[in-house]
């Protein structure tokens, strides 16, 4: 059993948020109840076909990560533009993966069904690019230019990771700082604008926006890695899927790329040739987890999150707040420190 | 020879805009020239594979209508905030391109390989994200938050269109209202947007944006009836691709439609079995045509047209403005008045 916070988890499991949620108060609760509320507002309001689509991606779950860490920049008085920044980033957030889902045929996500599958392929992009168009309709409604400003730029970089992330598919010569910067774009740019969006709308102010992105970015980095070591390190039955499902489709990620440094055989090993089914897969997980391998990504891992409290400290926040977003970063490696 | 607009023609053709250009005089060239290049420095800004895929949609042209008509509404005291929308719409409008080719499974778009061609299903996907992404961020420049609703309305509705398209795939029961509430969504939405983001960023002021999008919306779905019809009647030298395309992959158009109504054997005849290749697809546009559908499509394309014009009346414009919005809906269905 883990308590790390992956979007790959089986199923969301919010007890584990339980310290966030006591330290973060009843604000925080109160906020994530009009987020929930909003988000299915949204899916149910735009005709049938869609709301079937949406409600189901919406209900597919996940922690809300990212709209707690909008909530917990923003503070109590972020109000009704914190709510629609937290909205946003959560609608931006599954859009990826509705797309996600379309590239890799999945079938399953979070254990349900996914819009790929039940709706098919067309369906499913058009799905995403509606969750994208009202993302952005949402954060508007603050009629902030800056936030919307903040959105834009890290969806881009979204769409420039995962267009790395392909460039890069079965290389045999991705480096370590090629596959941060990838993690950069993919997964950290929306963590931090998730933070700079609660600071530009909240209560802290924008001259901390800078402050709490520097926060968000390196725990964002930081998930990343993590769900690549439990991609490799499963076991299954927690993370609700094959493991090796990145060697499969030519994802080369942090653990893959240390283990072939130490292991002659691995770094020789033709990926797109040798491993095409999930026991093939399976086997080469040992390897790299016999190598050592996974230990030294949890470590690198780990000192993102350290890099993202230090930075916390520059921030004028109150108490509850702070350690709140302290247990975020720790919730993220939790199990593994 | 003809001079509409369709974006599925061979090649832009420029020439055909010089009386448009004409009557919207020096002011109209230089915003598209401004959004030209704009454009190019948006696609080459963010790295090299990107750059790639970008510059070769954005090289592969269209007319820019989109952007003409946010400038034909704004007026040349628009100025940077009006290039601002003209880029953004036509980004979002790319974006769906980009993204509906990975559906179809294009190789060419105006005679080029598409995106997906080139460099596969993901990557088409992550530059149809990006290009999304960059339509909002432009536009968030402008600072105006009413234009970043009304973009990403518009946006929200051609995912909704392009579901609803993919619900009716193959369908024997689509009305004619129904095919036309899929044209309001799919393409007039997006027109609409621009004529009411040129009225919002530029000098006619907020309180024309109604009057202006009214004017806007007919335009896009008499230029999606003749795209349809163009679909049927071809040539194919100058539409660049098969007749019977939206047959071979179950669009119900409205000539379809039509003429089912004329033709007892059409109505009976189930297009998933009987269509499968460009021959057979041929045959039954050559049907279609003989049943003189076409004709009446184009009449419903010419009402819209003239309800176009008829909005125009109510808005307070400067004679040459006027002219060039009147020139721009008549060049959707020249010579076929």
């Amino acid at each position: 059993m883990s308590t790390t916070w992956s979007d790959t988890g089986s199923a969301p499991a919010l007890a584990q948020l339980a310290p966030v949620l006591s330290a973060g108060g009843p604000g925080l609760s109160r906020l994530l109840g009009l987020c929930e509320r909003r988000l299915l507002e949204i899916a149910e309001g735009h005709g049938e076909t869609l709301g079937r689509h949406a409600i189901s991606t919406l209900e597919a779950g996940g922690k809300r990560l990212r709209p707690m860490l909008v909530f917990l920049c923003a503070g109590e008085e972020g109000g009704d533009a914190a709510v629609r920044a937290g909205v946003a980033v959560e609608l931006l957030h599954m859009a990826t993966l509705v797309h996600d889902d379309v590239l890799d045929r999945a079938a399953l996500r979070r254990g349900r069904p996914t819009v790929v599958k039940r709706a098919g392929r067309a369906a499913a992009t058009a799905t995403g690019d509606f969750l994208f168009s009202r993302a952005f309709a949402e954060l508007a409604l603050t009629r902030d230019a800056e936030a919307v400003r903040v959105l834009s730029s890290a969806s881009s970089a979204l769409a420039r990771g995962e267009l790395l992330q392909r460039a890069d598919a079965w290389s045999d010569s991705v480096t370590p700082e090629r596959y941060l910067e990838r993690c950069r774009l993919k997964t950290a740019r929306l963590f931090e604008a998730a933070c700079r969006l609660g600071a530009i709308l909240g209560s802290v102010g924008p001259e901390s926006a800078g402050a709490l992105g520097t926060f968000g970015a390196p725990i964002g980095v930081a998930f990343q890695i993590f769900d690549d070591v439990l991609d490799v390190s499963g076991p299954t039955e927690r993370t609700g899927k094959d493991r090796g499902a990145d060697l499969l489709d030519g994802t080369i990620t942090l653990p893959l790329i240390l283990a072939r440094r130490r292991d002659q055989e691995l770094a020789a090993l033709d990926l797109r040739a040798s491993v095409t089914d999930t026991a093939q897969a399976g086997a080469v997980c040992d390897r790299i987890a016999l190598s050592g391998a996974l230990g030294d990504a949890r470590e690198e891992a780990l000192r993102f999150i350290a890099e993202a409290k230090a930075a916390l400290t520059d921030v004028t926040l109150p108490e509850h707040r702070r350690e709140a977003l302290d247990l975020v970063a720790d919730g993220v490696v939790e199990r593994y420190a």
